[in-house]
């Protein structure tokens, strides 16, 4: 949670996927666009408001690989740590907003430096903590991630998104 | 919001689509699996708290249909209604969840049979609004939804989701 008034510091989105392609470079003039993608596993929308900061990384990263969301192969639920599943991290400042009238406004949001900088470590940890937890397992899991700033143009394939709410 | 506590009577998680794809029926020993889809428009995942009442159905679907959200083809931001185009109502009750240690609890969700009954007056309500919405347009756009209580097995395909949550 942020420190001045119980708001919370990040908000983020979690849909199961079996895949999840989303573009990390538009098309240029001489260049095709490309793209990032995973197999079975979570996609992670997030959102840092004002008043985030780096000590909230660890927790959230710790939270969202471990909390029993998945549906192992036997029906039982388990972690993306676990089953073990790639992790496809998508920045999405839009889950910041808050209606006004007919509009949406994002007054909350975090600045584009500030928030480029916890999602740019927020990867490297999801990397860090990922690895670690299906090392020696022989499964070939990944974290890939969006382009901060970039539109996020996202394919997504399920056998049902579970979608899931967690703020921190 | 609902009456007792001032915490959410509803929780939905909006995304815009190019084209979105839901099982509504599974395959069983005989019969192949049923689908509905949508074309460019927007996918509404809803969940209803316990104390949710129909009273807070048309509200709801006013302000779904009416915030700008959706990036029309000249780049500004117009309602699903005024695009015009569709959408798709995915039952979501995983979205109602709350982290307690390493599980999901749902303590707060509504009960089935009231869920059932909130989540057909809010299809309806969808479907007369934007039908009422889009008359004389021309555009052929539409309601589909999934079946309540089932697997909500779901494909997107996005030209950027622009992920929002809205509470009621």
């Amino acid at each position: 949670m942020s420190a001045t008034d119980g708001a919370p510091a990040a908000r983020t989105v979690l849909q199961q996927c079996l895949r999840a392609q989303l573009q990390v470079s538009p098309a240029g003039d001489q260049t095709e666009a490309q793209f990032v993608q995973i197999d079975r596993g979570m996609v992670i929308y997030i959102c840092f408001f004002k008043g985030a900061s780096e000590q909230i990384l660890q927790k959230m990263v710790s939270t969202l690989l471990n909390v029993r969301l998945c549906e192992s192969s036997s029906g039982k639920l388990v972690s993306v740590s676990e089953l073990p599943g790639s992790v496809l991290i998508v920045p999405q400042a839009t889950l910041g907003g808050k209606v006004k009238g007919r509009s949406m406004q994002y007054h909350n949001n975090i600045s584009k430096e500030d928030g480029l900088r916890l999602y740019t470590t927020f990867v490297s940890l999801c990397e860090k903590e990922l690895t670690a937890a299906s090392a020696g397992s022989g499964a070939e899991v990944t974290v890939k991630h969006g382009t901060y700033g970039n539109r996020q143009v996202l394919q997504l394939d399920t056998n049902g998104p579970y979608t899931h709410l967690m703020e921190f």
